[in-house]
């Protein structure tokens, strides 16, 4: 996970998409259903990392292949707390993430933010999702 | 973490304040304050347990005092997720405690019905809060 500290760290979009599964998926907070496939799921991950600011990991946990993360950072005024939890596949990707995040105001405030953006991204044809 | 896991699947409500610590505190997922203090703690855990229906812990992990324990369970219609960050004291006891829930339509549900019960039981004098 060295490597994944040091992608949310920098923000590198790129290094996002290299360690993602090719079917991968992604919980996200605000909704129940997944978002499925590599570029997808790196354009959510790298809005959310865009949005929060002040993004921190707090404490980990680590069991095989299975992961939880507790980050905190701030959305506006609002502070917020979360957990990644994780799941490694045997090559080392990340095939299954599942994002947790509180207080609801955060989360609200967050989806206003990255919902637009993400309908604008999906609106593009399939070639200009980059 | 064994007598956790009891007092959850027996929806054991004495049990749980024994295993407070005095200073716990809780986040909760509509609201960044913390509540304070075992009689509100194990009322509003209590609350909780018995709002989500078919309330099971999946992957659980362990660091030392910091637990993190995903759960799952329903309230309604919909489905959810979520994680207790547990921290325990050296005693053994629960001293802090984060709940993070997605997604965002099940902690609105969760929150419509358990906040108003909240409210009630705050209403109460102090001597009258069982």
């Amino acid at each position: 996970m060295t490597e994944w500290h040091r992608i949310v760290a920098d923000r590198d979009a790129a290094g996002l998409r290299g360690i993602l599964a090719e079917d991968v998926s992604l919980g996200a907070p605000p909704y129940w259903n997944r978002f499925e496939g590599v570029p997808l799921v790196a354009h959510l991950l790298d809005m959310i990392l865009h949005t929060v600011e002040e993004f921190a990991y707090h404490r980990e946990w680590r069991d095989g292949p299975e992961l939880a993360l507790e980050f905190r950072g701030r959305v506006g005024d609002l502070e917020l707390q979360g957990v990644d939890l994780i799941s490694v596949d045997p090559t080392g990707k990340l095939r299954r993430i599942d994002v947790v995040i509180r207080p609801a105001n955060a989360v609200a405030v967050l989806t206003e933010i990255v919902a637009p953006r993400m309908a604008e991204y999906l609106a593009r044809p399939p070639e200009e999702r980059t």
